[in-house]
Formats: structure tokens, C-alpha cells, sequence
């Protein structure tokens, strides 16, 4: 999916709601765990109750590792599911993943190739040559974690390196990457004030901000500093959204959740 | 494995060598490949050859995830036939993982817990509370991301942040978070007279050293600058051992790449 496809959806919805599936057998209906593959039939339900309201989701891989092979394939299912069904949607695998040059190839053809994401998260540590073989899957888009929505982004994120801080560093040096026109990056919302800088760095780029909402971000304020002219930002929710009931009508109060949201976002298009 | 134990398989086995299973279906021995599961075979036939001369494998995950649910699958059997046949081998996922803290957790327990490994890579990027999940798991090893062996290390690695490089101030700063005696560090090989400096700052902590052999680095300076009052060093060597030969002969020329590596390690202890 092309940026402008996407600003397209976003406009035709009037959402720039990502839908996060991490999913944990613990918090999901107890009436899902009778059934073959519950981590699938949780997100199916959650998609297609939510799908009118969002125009991403992003299944976070650590969630489906944790369950070995069962939760490879209930991952391997639900993006099939997504490809097949949904196919003006932006998919994010947050991986963070990032390696030598060889290694970030194969990462890569996992998630993007393989799986058929639209996207992946990466983590910028080991600089230009362990993100740009992600970067070389032209028709696809890289997410590089640049401020993150946890206290530990203040520990080397906000650090001070040649005058500017470090994640502003990475994000001014990611421009002079090949096919950096297909970053994306990760901004936490709980920063929402650091939102102003990073546009004077990139005033058009594509944000992916989680921290909206139970992680304790700002809609307003985000807005406020964040929205570029193409918009250029997808919103996370994950838990305030899949977890908002654990009953049999889980995937109904999803749904009114994601509308809520949606709401919301529709107020600053 | 506690740091003891591996110390002593050291010093029994006079080698401090990790062997890297980066597992490539392009590059394995055509005559796998109609195999049920060329990955694992391959392993198999490596970790039996050249057991004796190591102490440590290091799967890379990349190289399975790359194969979807049938390299997890090799994945797996790999780690059991491991702790199944060699429970005295220190093993390590190098998976460099690293996320906010419930989701560092599910990864710490993908790899620590289901697939039992011994040690995990992270990544630092995201600060104390995304390693810290890791460190939890107070019988295993968290093995962080400090300088690494290839060139993007200079993007951000080696930038002065308060008057230290990047990759100092992380090593600095991780001896401050809970249960940080069960951290040991990757430091590439090739920049061994960095090695002097990082042994200021952590004296006797594990490095895991890739980089010596296809990545250049000399097992010389490793040593002279590296090595510790209890060695305190693996060094990996993957493709240089695994992939030494791609004929039928493939298993006991590894074995006898890997014992060349453990005599002149010898020469050192």
C-alpha cells in the first residue's frame, strides 16, 4: 500500500485509528479457549467489528511468540485473514526487530514478504545498514522507533548527543538512507509536546503514536502538534479497545470503543 | 546455567567459542534439502560435530522465522535436541528483542521459559524498563546490545552522549537496573581496542564477541584486550565454521573449523 493510498482511506474514514491485536490468552473471553485456535478467532471477531472505524491494525509479535508454534500460526492466520478479507488495510507487524545486514534481510522477508505486511517496526540501534535492508522492499513501509511511550525512552532517547538529542539524531540521519521516502516512525503520545520538534524534521512523514488512551496521551494535543498536511499519523489503541469487555460481547463494545475514537479523530480532519 | 558453570565448562574444554547457527537453505549441503527438516538435520550434524570444541550455540532467529511455522518448528527441535543431549552448553537466542515492559515480558518468556534457552540478545534502545522484563528471569542471562560489529555501530553507537560514547553510557547505565548481574554484552570483534575501555567500565562481565573470522576481526587482540580474571568472553564464529564446507563432508569440516578456533583459544587460557 502507497502513502497516498493510505491517506486515502484515512480521509474516506475519517479515522487515523490503528487497531493494536495483542493478544494474551489470560484477558481474552473465557469462551474463546474452548475453541481451536482463540487467539485467531479473538482477532477475526475484533476485525470485523472494528474494521468500519480503523484503517490499520498491528499485531504485536511478541504476543503470538509467547505461545510458540500455536501462536506463529494463529499470527500466520490472522494477517491471511486481514490480506484476504480487509485489503485496504494498512497492517503493521510490530516486530522491532534489527540485525546485521544478512540478518535484517531475513527479518524482513519474514514479515514483509512471506507474511505480506504492509509494514514493520524496526529498532534504530545498529544504524543504516541494519535498517536499510528493510528499506530495500520498495512496495512496503519501515517503522523506525524513534521516542518511545515508556519511562526508559529517558534514558538514551532523550539523551543529548551533538546538540540535538539522540532521537532526533536518528531521525535527521534516517533521511540520508536509501529509500528513506518509505519511513514511517514511532512517536510515543505521552511526549506529545516533543511533536513540534520532530515535524520541523519531518513535516510530512508518517507518525505511528501509541499512548493514546491507556498509556495516557492526548487526542487534542497530538492533533495539535502532530497532524501534517497528508495528516501523517496513524493512532494506536490496543488494550483500551480489545480488552474493553471480556464478556460474549466483546467484540460489540470493540467496536462502539473504536467508533468513539474515530469520533473523535473525525473532529480534527 | 549460572556465569560459574560456564566458566567452568571453559576451563575444562580449554575454548571459549560459541558456534552461531544462522541457518541458510541456500547455503546448507544440497543433499539436506529432501530431508523432512533440512534445518534441523543440518544442526544436528553441526552441534554433534563440533560439540566437543565449544561451549555455546547461538541460533539466530531470523534465519527461522524467515521459514515461517516450519523454521519455528526447526527452532524448537533445535533447542530441545540441545538441552536434551548437551545440557552443558550454554545457549543463546539471538533474537535482539526489546519492547515496552508487557511486551518484553512475553518475549523473555517465549525464549527463556517456553523454548528454555539460557540467554536472549536485546536491544537497549528503549531503556531500563524494556530490559528489565528480561532480567526477571533471575536464572538466565540477558545479553544487551552494546557496540556491534558492523559499520551502522558508528551511527549511533559511537556518538558522544555526556561526555561518553552512546555505547558506554548503555553499559554504564545497565549496572544500574535490577538483577544486573545476569547481564552480559555483545561487543564486536572488529574494534578490539575498544575492548580495553569497555573492560574499565565492567571488569569481569560475559562479552559475546562476534566478528572474528568472515566479519575480520583478530583472536589476538580479542584476547589482549578482552579477556578477564574468569575469561569473561564467548566468541561467535557462524559462518566460518558452518559453512566451511557445502559438500557431504560438510559436519566434520566444521568439526575440525571448530577445533582449530579451540586450539588457539587454548593458546590463550
Amino acid at each position: 500500500m502507497t502513502t497516498q493510498e493510505l491517506v486515502n482511506q484515512i480521509r474516506k474514514k475519517k479515522s487515523f485509528l490503528c487497531v493494536g491485536l495483542d493478544v494474551d490468552l489470560n484477558k481474552i473471553p473465557k469462551h474463546l479457549l474452548h475453541l481451536d485456535d482463540p487467539i485467531f478467532e479473538f482477532n477475526k471477531a475484533i476485525i470485523d467489528a472494528t474494521h468500519e472505524y480503523c484503517v490499520a491494525y498491528k499485531p504485536n509479535t511478541a504476543f503470538y511468540e509467547a505461545y510458540g508454534l500455536e501462536g506463529w500460526k494463529s499470527l500466520e492466520r490472522t494477517i491471511q485473514y486481514l490480506n484476504a478479507n480487509y485489503p485496504e488495510m494498512f497492517t503493521i507487524a510490530d516486530a522491532k526487530r534489527g540485525d546485521i545486514g544478512n540478518t535484517s534481510t531475513m527479518y524482513a522477508k519474514a514479515f514483509l514478504e512471506n507474511l505480506n505486511f504492509d509494514s514493520i517496526t524496526v529498532a534504530p540501534y545498529m544504524g543504516k545498514d541494519s535498517v536499510e535492508p528493510f528499506l530495500a522492499f520498495t512496495d512496503k513501509h519501515t517503522i523506525l522507533l524513534a521516542l518511545t511511550s515508556n519511562q526508559g525512552a529517558f534514558d538514551f532517547q532523550t539523551q543529548v548527543v551533538s546538540n540535538e538529542e539522540l532521537y532526533k539524531k536518528v531521525i535527521s540521519t534516517s533521511k540520508n538512507w536509501e529509500n528513506s521516502e518509505n519511513l514511517m516512525y514511532v512517536v510515543g503520545a505521552t511526549k506529545a509536546e516533543f511533536l513540534a520538534d520532530i515535524r520541523k524534521i519531518i513535516p510530512n512523514s508518517f507518525l505511528l503514536i501509541p499512548g493514546v488512551g491507556a498509556q495516557g496521551g492526548s487526542l487534542e494535543a497530538v492533533c495539535k502538534y502532530g497532524m501534517a498536511d497528508n495528516i501523517g499519523m496513524l493512532i494506536n489503541s490496543s488494550r483500551g479497545i480489545i480488552y474493553a469487555s471480556q464478556g460474549e460481547d466483546f467484540a460489540e463494545i470493540a467496536g462502539s470503543k473504536a467508533r468513539e475514537l474515530q469520533k473523535q479523530m473525525a473532529s480534527y480532519l
